[in-house]
């Protein structure tokens, strides 16, 4: 018999928790009375899994490790979330800790295609931090974005990316957005010597991320950007797989609106269904996660993990060029640095402001590697 | 120009709600410094939105009312709850409580196609709640399956349903289980002169569940079960518009996850997407939902709502047959009772118990009527 384990954090007691534990484990197998279960040889002997672990982690809360039947957590993320976090989910007390995959769930799983390395070879950037800059507000024309983007180009950027509202809004349709930034870059590359990367943001129904999929490859594309809670991670491991040829990074709107260990989430699930680079709220941004979240999502994303390859950690959500030494003492070499609005902010001094920002990225790290 | 009013529940105290209600607003909408976007009119002019209200609820929480540009929440399911509950989902101490569709944006959306009407015409059972019971535990053969099915059928339950683990395990594939719990109630029919309906769960990667969906409808199937947050929001409104012409109960799994008030996620959302059939953790039961929470779900998939027709609640999760006439009496005549666990614990008494509970609906059903 092969598991799948699972760790929930339950709000109680050690007590009341190890109660809680009995009934999130028949949740997650069986859902019937244990009675109902022994009357079946198979059922009894195959789905019932077992509480490995009860381990009180203050006086209020109890992390509860589960084993539940791998049989039930293959064919496919949707069944794997069932199994994962399904109805438990519904518990009020208890949110998802962690998981570790078995080898035979993991080789079901692509996990980054490119991660760091295929990414740092496909921009040719090796030995310092990448850059990273966001299209923005929505409701710039075609033009407009397509300009912001020239510009970033020539201050030396090497990923460009959508904003995540950017969709296919009349005053800016997907496929015109997308040629319109790829002839910038390209236009930019003729007086830099240098090419940067622009990522469009896929969205909108299923049917229409396919399309913009092979639309943006057709057109010569790199990378993309995919919110995956947005559009289901059954829909993004399926795109991953079927339909890109290029690096991934992942956007975490709606990724807050779960109950599960951000690092969990966006490190692991993230990676594990083929996130080349995991943008996520920084600490100091404009978002509450705290030094600690964020660096387990970076460990997350990075560390050894089965046969899944180190993604990006992409801190952002209101970063300042100021802090990039700080960023990259705290982070490391192997991240990519996203600076939007504050470069933005600079109106027309965007270009000085970007080079500064380029510039700050490649000393900070020639100064560390010394 | 149009708007989505979105109202997020804010737990902080007034002065600093209102600061949060600003950079929630901000974070909804352009995601730059406002100077930025006052640097383009067309910016300014379309894409700002704005408060519309600040209410206390209490010292320390406010409902913080805004209204957010309709263009950005059009174009496709994603990109509506990137609008929705995107970024702003990634602030610790923001949930969402609940929205409003213009009927521009409602329009786009079918809402139940059968809803109570349509479920009541295709079996043909009015005045009454609906029964339903599920086939579990996970682990059964298909024979064993399907001979609970035909016992549910003989009992005169309504509506048979899959229990949410059952995919397309190895020990009872889907096809297979199709095939044979269709001969069951064919079977019971014959009996009874009544014909139950069973309800396979569709479950696996977005491709299986397409070919699942067709498959099943063409062997003849009359309803089927999907857990919306598994497949994903988008996967299951192109589900329901693209390939289902039968009614779709929406099974509650992974929905906990989310930091959306539950009437809005399950009644509303659900309900927009097209969910004829809203399967709830009911008070009383394995779950912690209280009696409002409950109400307020059957509220939300009852009640009129643009052209969205009434969908019906399903209360469950650890049902008892002695609490149907309770139950009837809180919810009312179009419900659907689910009693699952309960009835399998009777063991070789299930037909005597299923019938008991089918007839303690049709009597509680006719007190109340008389």
């Amino acid at each position: 018999m092969e598991y799948l384990q699972v760790t929930f954090r339950i709000e109680a007691g050690a007590g009341e928790a190890s109660v809680l534990a009995e009934s999130l484990l028949l949740e997650q197998t069986i859902e019937t009375p244990l009675d109902v279960a022994r009357r079946y040889p198979f059922v009894r002997d195959n789905m019932l899994g077992r509480i490995l672990e009860l381990a009180p982690e203050t006086e209020d809360v109890v992390l509860a490790t589960l084993e539940l039947p791998l049989v039930n957590a293959r064919l496919g993320v949707p069944q794997f979330l069932n199994v994962l976090f399904g109805n438990s989910s519904l518990h009020e007390r208890v949110s998802l800790d962690s998981f570790e995959l078995p080898p035979a769930l993991a080789k079901e799983y692509p996990g980054p295609r490119f991660g760091i390395a295929g990414i740092r070879d496909r921009l040719g950037v090796h030995g310092r931090p990448l850059t990273c800059s966001a299209l923005k507000p929505v409701g710039l024309t075609t033009t407009q974005l397509s300009s912001l983007c020239r510009t970033f180009a020539l201050g030396g950027i090497d990923l460009i990316k959508d904003d995540h509202y950017l969709a296919n809004q009349p005053f800016s349709p997907f496929r015109e957005r997308v040629a319109s930034c790829i002839m910038a870059v390209l236009d930019a590359a003729t007086e830099t010597g240098r090419r940067s990367v622009y990522c469009p943001n896929l969205c909108g129904t299923p049917d229409e991320i396919l399309r913009q999929a092979d639309e943006a490859q057709e057109m010569g594309v790199q990378a993309v950007m995919v919110a995956p809670m947005l559009i289901g991670l059954p829909m993004f491991a399926e795109l991953v797989r079927n339909r890109l040829n290029i690096p991934v990074l992942a956007h975490p709107s709606f990724a807050g609106s779960t109950r599960i260990r951000p690092d969990t989430l966006q490190g692991r699930l993230f990676r594990m269904l083929g996130a080349d680079a995991i943008i996520f709220a920084n600490y100091g941004g404009r978002f509450s996660y705290s030094p600690g979240v964020c660096e387990a999502i970076a460990e997350r994303a990075r560390e050894p993990w089965h046969h899944f390859a180190p993604a990006f950690p992409v801190p952002a959500g209101g970063m300042q060029v100021e802090r990039t030494a700080e960023l990259i003492d705290f982070f490391g070499m192997d991240t990519i640095l996203l600076v939007g609005g504050s470069l933005l902010a600079a109106g027309d001094a965007l270009l000085e402001q970007t080079r500064k920002f380029t510039e700050s990225v490649a000393e900070a790290a020639s100064t560390r590697t010394r």
